[in-house]
Parts: C-alpha cells; sequence; structure tokens
C-alpha cells in the first residue's frame, strides 16, 4: 500500500485516524477502510467525491453515506449520553454542519442539530434556548459575519466549538472575515478551528463530550 | 490664511465643513472657527489634543468640550426630535461613542446612549429594546468581533450605522476583524464607516434622523 | 418546509425577509414566496440563477423578473415618492446598480438611474447635478478605484450608500480596493456596504428615502 | 456605577463576568470586584497594569497576585481533580502561559505547566510525556511557526487548546503566522483561540476539565 | 568613507544619486555632499532629521533647508521653464507635497503648489483648472481614499504622477488604501509610486517636464 | 446608445477615451469605434474577446488587429520620433507587453521590443544597452519577483514605467509580489501602474514620448 | 527562435537553464531542448502540460518522462553519492515531492524518498530518523500548518530546504500559512522556498549536496 | 535554572543552541553561557540589548562583542578555508548583514562583506564579481524591492541565501515587500529566511560551506 495508515492512533489518540479524501484514488481509501476494518477500528472518510463514496459503499454495504455532508461511514466509537448540539446561521451552512455533526456522531455522541437560526431574526434562537442548553458542548456553524457563536456563548455553560464558513460573498474573503470574527469573540467561551472545517469541529465536539470515566481507561 | 475652508459646504451640502485636527496648529484651528463664526455657521472640531482644544476654549469661551470624544463645538444645526440612539458593546468603545453622539447632536439630534450591551450578555440589550426602537437611526459602536450591530438590526425597522472600533488585540488587526465583520452583516439595514470614525457614523446617522421639509429647503 | 423563514420581520423590522438564492433548490424558493404570500406580504429574491427565476415565474405569473439584476420580486412595499438615485462610475457597473434598484423600487420608492458618470470623465456628473441633488438619499456603485462616492458627496445634503463592486482587475484584489477607498471617503456622508451588495445599498437607501410618518407608524 | 457588570452571567454561563483591565480607571475595577463579592461569586481581572493590581491589593488584601500574569482574582469556583496541562514552545510565551494557567485555577482546576519544550528540541516534549497525557485537556501557547500543538496533538487523547502568541519577528506579523499555522493544523484534536489569548484558552480548559457531574447542576 | 556613493549616477543616468538620511550618522551624509560637491555635482539629501540638516547646514552654509520637506539641497540641476504642478487633497499631506516639489526644483522645474483641493470641496478644484492645465506634468499628493489623481487626471493632457499618503486612520491601513486606490485609476493617465513617497513623485515629474533637447545630449 | 461615450476626452485630455472591452456586447463596441470615427477621433480597443475583435474587424475592414495583444485599433495619433522602448523578463510576459506597445504605438510613438531579459540571465540585458539608452522613456513589463525595472533604471536617464504581471505562482498572490516589489524600487526614476495593465503603461509613456511643442498647442 | 535561451548558464551558473513550461507552446519547448543537446548541455523542463511532455517525448525518445512531477529530463549532470533525502507531510503533497525529488536527480544527486511522516503521527518520523540522519542536505514538503521542517530539523545536522504546498483549505490560503510558518521556523537549519516549488527546493538541495571539489572546478 | 537549555543539540544537529536575547534577564542570559562553557561548548547569542551584551562581557571578558550585530560570541566552532560572502544592497542593512557574518564566523567560516551594492548603481555589484564567485555560498541582505539576490544569483554557481530585512518605509509593509519578492526570485538558487534574519542567513550559509567530511564525522 502507498498509503502510511497511522493505525497506532486509536490507541494513543482514543480515535483512529480519519481518512481525508481528496487527492486519493477511489481504491486507496478502500484499501484503508479495509486495514482499518482488520484491525477491528471503526472508520470514517471525509470530503469524498461521489465516486470515492460509491466505491467505498460498494465494498462496504454496511457502511453509512451522507451526501450533504460528503461522508462514509463504518462502524462508530463507543456510544453515549451526552449531547452534541450543532447550530447553523443560515441554510447554506448545512453541509458544514452536517459533517460536523456525522463526526461526532461517530465518535459516539448523540447529535442535535438547529438551523437557520442567525441574528438576524433573533427570536428564533431565544426559541431553541431550551434545546440548546441541554448540550455538554454546542458547535456553531456560520459564514458571513460570523456573529451567532458570540449570541449563542453567552447563554451557555459550556464550550462552544466555532466553525467559521466561507458562505457568503465580496468583503468575506473566503471565509477570512468569518475566522477573524470568532477569533475575537467578546465571549470567553469560543474557540476556532478552520474555515469549513466541520469534521474539525465535530471531532473536538465529540472529545469533550464523551464521558470522563471510559476516557481515561482509553488512555 | 493657510487653510482652504470649504466654506461653501453649509449650502451645497446642508452642513458647514468639520475641521479634522491632526496635522494643524492650534491656531490654524482657531482661525477656522473664526471663518465660520464670522460666516454665521455652526462650528464642530475633531480629534483634537488638549492643547488643540484649550486654545479653542480661550478663543471661544461659549464652546462646548467633550474631552472623551475629544471635541469642541461651536452653535449647532437646528435641533428637532427625531432621535439619534448610540450602542456600545464594550465600556472601552466609549470614546468613539462620544464622538458619534456629539456629531449627532451638533447636526440638531436629541441623543440616547446605550452602553455596554455587547452579545456576550444578551439580556441586556433585550432589557433596552423599547428605548432602541423609539430611534429614528441607530448607530452601533463595537470592536472585537463586531457582532452588535447584527444582533441590533435584527430587532429593528430603521437604518444601522454600524462603527467599528480598534478596541481588542490580537487577530483584531487593529479593526480589521471589526470592519470585515460588519460589511459582510447578514442583517440588510446595516451599513458601515470607517474604524473609529465615531464622527462619521454621527454625521450620516444625523443626516438621516433629520426631519424631511426642512432638508428640501436646506437643498 | 426545511426553511426557518422569518415571517415575523415585517412587523419587527418594517420589511419581509428576502430570499437570498444561492444554495436553494428552485423548490425552496417558491416555498418561501407561497409563504409570504399566503401572509400577505410582498416577496423578493436576489442573485438567482435562470433556473431558479424560472421556477418563480411559472408559479407566480404576475412576478416581475430583472434578469440584470437577477430579482425577481411580487409585490412592493407602499409606494412613496422620495427619490433614490442610483449612480454607477462605468458600464460594468450596471448589473450591482439593477440589483439596488430593484430593490428600491421594490421598498416603494421611485429609482432615477444615471450610468458612467466616472470621475475620468468629469463634465458627465458635473451634467447631472440637478438630477441628483433632487435625490432623498444615493447609491454610488463603483469598482476600480471607487473615486465616484466622494465626488458625488461633495455636492450633495444626503446620505451616500457606496456600494463597492468587484469590477476591475489587478490590485483590485476582487474589489478590496474599492472598499478600503469608499470606507476611507474625505466625505463625512459617506457609508459602506459590502462588494457587488447591490442588494443591500438600495436596502438601506430605501429605508431612509421612506416618508417619517408611515414608519412611525409600522413600528 | 459607569459599567454594566453582567451579574447573571455566573447562573447563565456557569462562571462569573471576567473584567478586562485595558481602559477602566483602577476605581472602577475596584468597584467591579465589590459588586462580585457582594453577590457572593468569585472575581478575577486580567491585562492589568500594576497601577490596576495595586488598587485591588488595597482594597482586597485577601486577592491573589500572578504579575507575569498580570492577573489578579479573589477566591475561585469549585475545585476538582482533573488537570489542565499548559505547554509552552519557548521562554518568551511565559507570560501568555501564566495567564492561561491563572484562569484555569481559577475555575478550579489544579494546572501541570511544561515550559520550553519547543519542536527544535524534540527530545525535550518526548521527555514529558508521562507527564503530558495525564491531562484532561492540553492548553499549548506558542509564537513563531506554532509547529508545537501539531506535535502535542499527535500523542494526546484529549482536546488541545493552542494559544497563538506574538511572540518572533519580522514574518509573525504580531502573530498572524502562528494563528494560521494552528487553524490549518493536521491534527483533529487542535481548537485555535485569539493571539495572546492566554485567558481564553485557560478558561476553554477550564470548561472542558469540569466534572460533568457539578456541571449538569450548575445549569 | 563607509559610503559606496555611486558619482556615475550623473552622467549614467542625468541626475546625481541622491542621500536618503535615515540610518546614517550626521558626517557619513556631510561626507556625501562633499563628495558631491568635489566631483561638481548638485547634491540633495532627504527624509533628514533636524541634527542631519544642521549638520549639512554648518558645513555647507550655502545649502537650503526646507524644514517641512525635511530635506538639504546645494544647487542644483540646470533650472528650464516647463513648470511640475503638486497638488494636494488635504492640510496634512503637505510635507509630502512639498518633498515631491523641492526634489522638483533641484531637477530644474519651475514648481507650482495647489493645497487642499480635495474632491469634498470640489468646487476648488475646478477653481485651479486654469493654474493646473499649464503644467508639463502634475503630481498629486493624497491620503486617505485618494480620489483626487483621478479627478485631477480627467481634466488634463499630461502624465499624473499619484503619491499616496499614509495620513488618515483606521481602514486605512498606513496608505495601503491610497496606493490600491491610484492602482486602480479609471484615468489611462496615472502612474504610482510608493506611499509617502514625495521625493519620488517630485523626480520622475522632474524627468517628465525636462526639455526634450538638453536631455538627449545629457545621455 | 447605451454607453456614455465621452467624446470630449480628446480635447480635454488630448487622447480620445480608450474602449474597455470586458462586460461590453460586440455591437456596443462597435457603436463606440462608429462615434469616434464619425467624430474624426482615432479609436483603441482592448483586453478584447475573439467575438469582440471580429465584429470589428467585420465593421471596419481597415482596423489593425493584435491578437496577442487582444487589441483593435482604427486610425493613430499624430507619429513622431521619440521611441518608447517595451522590455519583458521573461517568455510569459509578452502578452501584456504587447498591449503596451500597441497602445504607445496607436498613441504615435515608435517602439522598440527587447523581450526575456530577466536577471537570472544578465548579460543579456548589458548586452541591450545601447538600444535601450536610445528611448525617450522605457516601459518594463515583469511578474514573479519583478527586479528587472530596478536593474533597467539604474542604466538609463529617463522615467520607467513598471508594468507589474501575474505570472508567477504561490507566493506571487496574482502579482502582489511583483507590484509590492515595484513600488518599493531603490531606483527614483521607477513609476508603477496595475498589474497586467500594460495599457496604461503604453499609455502613460506614449504621452511621455509626445514631442512638447505639439503638445502644448494640443493643449 | 522566439525564445532568448540562456545557454552561457551552465557555465556561468553551473547548471543549463531549465526550462520552464506555463505559456510555451510544445515546439517551442522542443527547440529549447535542441538548442541544449546541440551545446551538450543536460535539459530539463518543469511544470508542463501532457501535451508538452508528449512532443518532447516524440523528439527525446531517449528523454525521462515523470508524470507525477511534471517533469521531462535529457542526460543529467554528473552523478555523485551525497543524498538527498525529500520527505512529505501527507500523501497530496507526492507531486511537489517528486518534482523536487526529479531536479536534484537530474543535478546529480543519488535521492530518498520519505513520505506521508506529518507530526499528527510522531512514531513515523521517529522510524525515519536514521534514514534522514544520513542525508546530505534535506527537503521538507509540506502544506497546511507545516510543522514538519522544524520537526525535522530539530534531529539533523544539515540544511532544510523547506517547500510550502497549497495543499489544505480555508484559512491555508493557497499555500500562505505554510509559507509563514516555514519563515517563522524555529529551527536555524531551515531555509525556504515558494509554495508548490519543488523544482527550487530540489534545486538548491541539488547544489548543497554536490561534493565540494568537481564544484571549484566547475566556477 | 529557568531555561530548559538544549545541551545535546550539540552532537544532535551539529552546531549549539544559540541564545536569543528578547525577554530574557541579563543573568538568564550568563547562566546559559555558563551552561555551555562547562559543558565545553562554544556560544552565542543574538538580538541582545546593551545590558545584556555588558552582563554577558563582564562574566565572560574573552568574549567578542558585536554591537552593530548586537551579538555575542565566546568560542567558535571548527574554522575551515570556505568562505561565505555576505552581500548588502543598501547602507541601512548592515546590522542585519553584520548579525549573518557573525554568525557564519562562529560556525567556523571565513567571511567576505561587500556592502552597498544595490541595482540602481549595477556597475558596483559587476566589479565585485571576482570577489563574489570565491564563495562556496552567498548571503544577501536586501530590503525595499530586493531585487539584489536574483542579480546575484544570476552571477554565482553556488546556493544564495535570501535575508530579507524591514528597511524602507510605505508599502515595503515592515519587509513583506521583500520576503514575497525573494521567495517569488526567478534564480533557481535562492532560498529565503525570515525578514530581518541575519542569525538564521549566517547560520544556513555556515552549514553549507562547512567542509563534507567532518561533518560527516560530526552527525
Ligand atoms: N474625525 C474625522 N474623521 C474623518 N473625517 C473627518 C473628521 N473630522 C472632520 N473630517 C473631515 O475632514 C475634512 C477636512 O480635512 P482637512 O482638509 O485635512 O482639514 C472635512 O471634509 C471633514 O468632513
Ligand atoms: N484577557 C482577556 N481577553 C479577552 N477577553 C477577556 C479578557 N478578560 C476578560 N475578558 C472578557 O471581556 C468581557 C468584558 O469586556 P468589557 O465589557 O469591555 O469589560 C468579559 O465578557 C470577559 O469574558
Ligand atoms: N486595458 C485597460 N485597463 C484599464 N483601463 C482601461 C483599459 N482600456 C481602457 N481603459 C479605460 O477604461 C475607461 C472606460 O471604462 P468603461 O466606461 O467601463 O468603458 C476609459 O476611461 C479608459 O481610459
Ligand atoms: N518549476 C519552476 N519554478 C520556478 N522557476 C522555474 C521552474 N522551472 C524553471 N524555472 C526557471 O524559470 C526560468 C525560465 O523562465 P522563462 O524565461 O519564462 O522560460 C529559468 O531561469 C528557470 O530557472
Ligand atoms: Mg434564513
Ligand atoms: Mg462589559
Ligand atoms: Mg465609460
Ligand atoms: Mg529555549
Ligand atoms: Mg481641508
Ligand atoms: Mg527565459
Ligand atoms: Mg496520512
Ligand atoms: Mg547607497
Amino acid at each position: 500500500g502507498e498509503l502510511r495508515l497511522d493505525l497506532g492512533r486509536y490507541s494513543r489518540c482514543g480515535v483512529p485516524e480519519v481518512i481525508y479524501g481528496p487527492g486519493k484514488r477511489p481504491d486507496q481509501i478502500v484499501e484503508a477502510f479495509e486495514l482499518l476494518a482488520r484491525s477491528q477500528q471503526p472508520a470514517l472518510a471525509t470530503r469524498l467525491t461521489p465516486d470515492q463514496a460509491e466505491a467505498l459503499l460498494m465494498a462496504f454495504p454496511a457502511a453509512t453515506v451522507n451526501s450533504l455532508a460528503r461522508t462514509v461511514s463504518l462502524g462508530s466509537l463507543p456510544r453515549h449520553e451526552r449531547t452534541v448540539c450543532v447550530v447553523t446561521a443560515g441554510t447554506s451552512d448545512r453541509p458544514v454542519a452536517e459533517e460536523a455533526a456525522e463526526t461526532a456522531r461517530w465518535l459516539g455522541a448523540p447529535v442535535e442539530l438547529i438551523c437557520d437560526v442567525g441574528v438576524a431574526g433573533p427570536q428564533r434562537l431565544l426559541a431553541e434556548l431550551p434545546r440548546l442548553r441541554q448540550a455538554a458542548v454546542v458547535v456553531v456553524v456560520a459564514g458571513m459575519e460570523a456573529a451567532l457563536p458570540s449570541a449563542v456563548a453567552g447563554w451557555v455553560a459550556v464550550p462552544v466549538i466555532a466553525v467559521p464558513t466561507s458562505v457568503g460573498y465580496g468583503a468575506n474573503f473566503g471565509g477570512l472575515a468569518a475566522v477573524l470574527s470568532m477569533l475575537n469573540s467578546c465571549a470567553a467561551n469560543v474557540t476556532v478551528v478552520n474555515i469549513d472545517a466541520g469534521f474539525k469541529g465535530g471531532y473536538v465536539a465529540g472529545l469533550i463530550a464523551r464521558p470522563h470515566e471510559p476516557m481515561r481507561a482509553g488512555n
């Protein structure tokens, strides 16, 4: 195999290596899933083209495809009860949110999705506060001026993972406006990942949500 | 005189030329006020050093000094009843907000100041909605991630003039984060002026607030 | 419905939510228009693809299509007599100007369009001053160095909404040069919206132009 | 009082409002501490000048001063046993690391500080792995090219909060190189806060480290 | 001598090497003037501190000091009759304009200075058109949005050398807004030099203004 | 006609308005040429698509097409004897150089083209010095690090117009590296136009090269 | 021939001119190879399209094609024994690494390729240390946060040539994050070339690896 | 001791850890030198304040101070005969060049310094070619447009290490123009280090110049 798959990551980092699709041939990705399956590790691949996804599904008919998220997963980490809440500002942030949700689910968390509650219609967020405040951690996905993470953070007692998106135009400069906005959040409980990095947002949220005891054991 | 003061601006633009302090000697600024006074025009100077302000006060004991705003004014345009509301996100945005307030007052508007209602403590803004919704126009002054203008804009039926400030540190890059955020506001009623430009925010708000009839006449 | 349409925006902000086309399926946009129509609200959609526009026209044969502006509207807010003047610097700024004009018209304003009066041919603007000075508010659409808003602002007594465009090449950096230029305007009555945001320019201009009395009532 | 202190933040967000020093008079900060003390809330102030710190110490002799961190605290949130590990790349990153450590301690966590283990001397990090892998969460403070968070993240099964610093010169552009590097980390468990924002790094780490049960109750 | 003065530049480039002050000791600058004087070349030094200027004046009492321009010159190139016109937008652009004027004069050109004719007061430029249109070349010095070069260029049949200045604040980003604006001028006869580079503006203008015949000889 | 062609530009600026192709329909461009022809003005259009060029050639069989330069011209300004020299650094800078050459020729100048003399092969430029030093003005077209204008400027006694190109990759950032390099040239006789703006480089060079006497008359 | 090939570069710089493919017709590239072959110089062409590569192979059946690297070479410089080690962080950095390897081989060096040893799986690099430490010089190819060059540099006693790639997304801004990261490396033995410039990385490594004696002779 | 000095770097990387002055107390730096001296390693400290340098000199009277370079060294690595040539463009680049020279000397190389040969006076570099072409490696130190590395690289058969400086003003943006220019050099033998990083330039040059045999042994 041409890939140097990091099979030790599950024991070292508590999560198996996740396959990043761009630049890999479908057969390489299938091979990676086979290696993981053979060593009893759950598998996840992200940013897949339809061709890559199809090849995986052919080889692993039991795999789960999320075409909006552009992910395929096989198995998952142990499931628990601490919810990850994924919130989006607008309709176009949905694919990034799906990638975050899919990743958090694969890490074992129940996921709540709250869509389209951007600050321009502020009563929408207020109406969702009860659901939001149940979460063990919140992922907020937003583009344009990305005001939503700060607005959410002011209402919850848990970490907020802000995922900037490239949604918007003009002076958004491909997500620069959103990522700068989030880094400068006046709310103390906000951290930030890369632009359009739903995967990372869901991953860190998944780690935070995991019950403490099993993790200790997993170390 | 070394200054080419634009004395025709009052008739042409409905407001006299405002004196911008930086780079001018105190005697030059006093001379500008004298020229305006002699031609019966109200006067305003901004971004003054203490020395410049003092020289103006010596020459015009009736002038109004606002040391937080760093302005001096003499007279004002005709007063009316349509309120300009100036809102700040945090304590450090105050000086820019004062400059905006002072300018709008000089243009004839009653001014309401609502301070320290940033989104990290969202119930603070909700408590001020009744006062906010009286205004003919709202000026929102915010630094860091500048989420407040979008949050305010979602609650009002009037234009929101967003004034980014250089308040913050690190990835605020001197106000860049705030100005990009505001330009990308998902709220349709938000427009933006330069970083720390309280003067401009107050000026445009003052123009918008003016009753229509007198303006027509003034054209 | 997958969309969380903000039907309360008309009463809260005095204007119904406007539909932003990118990333939405034609049937989603048609559904949004249906919801607005059912609750007696005028409707506007922007940045439409030909497919989206066609779907709307099929469902609402009475709708108005502006293919240059890429908008479709159904009904409008109450019409009044205070003019919005939309000015362009060059021929290529036209589509953005059309979007601004279409939005202002939908908000109820009569619109005057003055095209191709960039500063390289300064006598063209001088010839249009009488028309320009009738307006209750001016929208200036310009790319490249975006000198026109300052040039216009020096001749009028009303707010100037500057809309930077991505027209140009090289060191325009997709509209960055224009938006920085406009933010730094030495004219006090200039505010700025996002690059290519004709919609926002027309929206704010439409709000400013509205007669004061009805607005009060609308609050 | 001129400050609109957000006294409800403790119950709403599980942590009292933290006082940000810049731009506040010493007496304003003392007043804020008094308000917090009176309502039985622990207090923390950051980015203090020596004058501000001294005023606090005069008024509250029981307060804890950390002059490297530029913080003063009074009381703390309930202490627990889950460790926050703060790691620095170089000697000059120490003040930011101290701010992070002080904040995490105030939130109730035991803190381990591992200094000066940048990647140019890779055996230093390897030697600290046992201590590092005990932590419930890791804060990595690094300037220049900020390679350390990725290097640390590859060895642990918990979230890594990366704090970029402005340490370095030239093409670091005040921390821009570090923050971009961290946002692009190829390790999935890395999130990022603002440049030099030791406070935020420590805050989020403190939230993550908190035992789950008390938090539920605190909601 | 520590300096490698380029004494051949006069014959090679038609103008002697000009001394750039920053980073040189006063005695080094005096020595450079001595070398030039000894080889019969006129001398010019720019961006001088008061100490450097004084040392030059002590050594060369016949030298010309312009303290606004921060230049000292000794002799000049052959004088001719083709005028360089230097135009400024605002009062604060004056020092850069003086440096340009001083350099053009030293290159032999008569200089006309037209100050404070920024586009916010457009009738000021219109009033100066007759004087402006006499020039063989125009240097336009402007900060903030730098609209003036395009406005001037539309009225003249000669090259316009645009000198951006760092005058302004906020989103001027130290002159970035002005230099981008000028590079994107829609007027075809505009070229640009570095920010605050009055020297370069005056130098190129001086070269352009020189009568053709003597230059040919000088080659 | 939809175009507001500036027919007064010839008398005002000494050169007719040049037609900029992008965003115009072929028939609009043909109409512009007809207007110019009818008023006895030479015509030039730039940045043409093959379709636009063909439409012009159909309507004006006497027109001159340069497909590398993407220009079409009809007639020219009065021819003279003062040469414009256009120099390129590498093979890929050729199209921009052709646009410059075509524009200068249309303005009446004889043009010398010296290609592919970038500094990586320094003997190539040295070999061309005699030809280079005949020119009345030099246009240097270069991408990547754009060292050539400074290297050329050190050998000539005339203005150098530097045209940055977007040639290169990676950290050239679409020509940003080249334009910054040129603005910072340590040679005093270098001015700069927009990235890829061969038209502007050739235009200003053409203005500078024009004999003085006819210009005076043309004013 | 239209190309001004620098045939003296072999004797002047110790390596023949390398042909850069973009913007050249296949026949021009074949002609360049013919010129080099005729003067007994080895030839290399980079960044070739399939068409360009095929034309070369038709004309020179003995040429070596590397389609991943997009290079074609004919002959090579004298081979020696000092190894160039090329290291990549991830799978997608492979094409840039191949270009580096191919260039170093053509310069005469044996090349070792170590792939996919990014810092997220740190044990992978540790396992390769023995091979890595044999090299006379190391080329490290990395995108995203580009932490690998610093990590490698801490283990070797030779220069490290860092080649940033545009691999990644979002806040990598086309390789900007990687190049800034590398320039700020805290390891003293790291130098940097352009983004995606495998050619340059391999070239400088090839120069460094060359045995000293032959080079002297080649001067 | 508070510093975690990397005493193994000499054996691992062939050069002892170099002390970076900023942010360290004088006694900390003295302690570092003592640790190095005690383990028989030569010592170098860079970017020292006068106080830091004095403390070192008091403790180690045999140390070598270079106040222009702001370095102090004690002993050196084994001396050899392969020259490092350090070239500067202008007078103000001297301190950075001295830091490079001092570092290369400490690494054992003889150093030739060639100053003030920027491209604006091109005959100066031509006159130094014989000296330049003796070097085993060349360090080129340049600010502003940084054309010199490409110009030098075209004449030599060895690697060129380009050190950008922050010398200049305006659109140099603190050295950004220089570093971008150098990264885009059309000469294949140019690599780049951080802005003002004379230390790094001298370090890599010193590594390259070292005779091969001793290095092998040192591995
Ligand atoms: N604080 C301010 N910020 C921006 N522009 C201002 C300010 N105060 C006054 N101005 C404008 O500055 C212009 C005067 O510039 P100057 O000719 O340099 O005095 C006037 O046209 C005012 O509209
Ligand atoms: N060092 C710090 N960096 C960033 N934010 C802080 C810091 N210290 C306190 N804060 C936040 O600043 C806010 C207070 O801002 P202000 O209203 O301007 O006092 C609080 O909500 C804190 O969460
Ligand atoms: N290639 C070009 N680059 C920049 N400006 C040009 C170019 N060709 C023509 N122009 C200018 O573009 C202006 C016409 O713009 P428009 O009104 O959009 O047609 C004229 O004033 C010309 O001076
Ligand atoms: N892949 C490459 N990246 C950067 N420069 C290259 C590359 N391949 C060749 N070159 C250089 O490009 C120059 C040729 O440019 P040109 O004259 O446009 O063909 C030569 O001096 C080579 O050193
Ligand atoms: Mg919505
Ligand atoms: Mg507050
Ligand atoms: Mg036009
Ligand atoms: Mg250290
Ligand atoms: Mg003025
Ligand atoms: Mg070539
Ligand atoms: Mg991998
Ligand atoms: Mg010099």
